[in-house]
């Protein structure tokens, strides 16, 4: 089994940390965007949308998109459990998971793509649209700031992979410029007991 | 156990058919958006975004987002599996469920967000980002063409959750005026695949 990864990216990020999370070891390599890598045909015969992370599984199954690749790692090594620990937990895992990602995470990837000089010329950018998924973001960073309130972690007061999307999110949220308000305190305290996890610099 | 739905949405559709394709029968109740009825303090209690579709369990436990809600369905009647039917399939089902809702039906709802009349004045509308979703949708559609090759459903040639979010991606898109192309023979026969399904009108 092996991981193509690609270091600064949030949702590579994400498959690391489960990785270390679950105490695996996976070999990782890393493909440069910066050389094309990831547009070549061999590559492309992995993941033909030429996108990171790939899992590759020792018969040469390919698994692609970060989520997919968690819950084939949470069935081949259960514990511990950070997909929840039984079915209604296992929704709401699910639940918080993609609001974490539909909701923060995906806002701050458009503000990056649609803003950074990085994409200039490379893709279609409209800085107007990352203005608001910036907006978008701040708005639902403060709306979950009342929903932890009194939880440790996001689901129920357990570390789950949640979590660690949201991590992810802050962590390229700081890297454009959109820092969770001071007035914040429950999203900060949470960031900082993920952020002294030891598996953070995943 | 009972649905808050939202007829017209692709993701309360996507619940409503994957309900269907179970045999199961949960009572639906609509909430009107044009009456603000998801804004008001009863339904923010099941779903403090507001958003539809929810499922409420016997006990008051409310699960939201789509994929989410039939994650449960799917343990709790796991015939016939609609996610999967081993750890490398479940991966597969996820990978392929996720690429048809991220590079195919978000896309689609973003050029329904941007460009329809219907949300001028509620939504920050972006025209020229809802154009471009418009051509990635169809990049996409056309990669896909070429992925489904010889296959009767997108994911091993078996019937899944990832065929209805597509399906429901492309009901979307024919309401906003984005077409398969003729010329997508494959993506057009399997549109009359699922079309001809019994539960495609649920």
């Amino acid at each position: 089994m092996k991981l193509y990864d690609l270091p600064p990216s949030p949702n590579a990020r994400r498959v690391r940390i489960f990785i270390a999370e679950k105490g695996l070891e996976i070999p990782t390599i890393a493909v440069d965007m910066t050389k094309g890598e990831n547009k070549r045909a061999d590559y492309l015969a992995k993941n033909s949308l030429g996108k990171m992370p790939v899992l590759e599984l020792d018969d040469g199954t390919c698994i692609t998109e970060s989520a997919a690749i968690c819950r084939y790692l949470e069935e081949m090594h259960p514990e511990p459990p950070l997909l929840g620990r039984d079915p209604v937990e296992r929704a709401q895992v699910e639940m918080w998971n993609r609001r974490m990602e539909l909701e923060i995470l995906l806002p701050l990837i458009n503000v990056f793509s649609h803003t950074h000089e990085m994409w200039k010329g490379v893709l279609t950018q409209i800085p107007e649209w990352g203005e608001v998924c910036r907006e978008n973001a701040l708005t639902r960073l403060e709306w979950l700031d009342g929903e932890i309130a009194g939880r440790e972690y996001i689901v129920n007061g357990t570390h789950t992979v949640a979590d660690i999307t949201l991590q992810c999110a802050l962590v390229l949220g700081k890297a454009v410029g959109v820092r969770v308000p001071e007035n914040l305190a429950n999203v900060n305290a949470w960031f900082d007991r993920v952020a002294a996890r030891p598996t953070a610099r995943a």
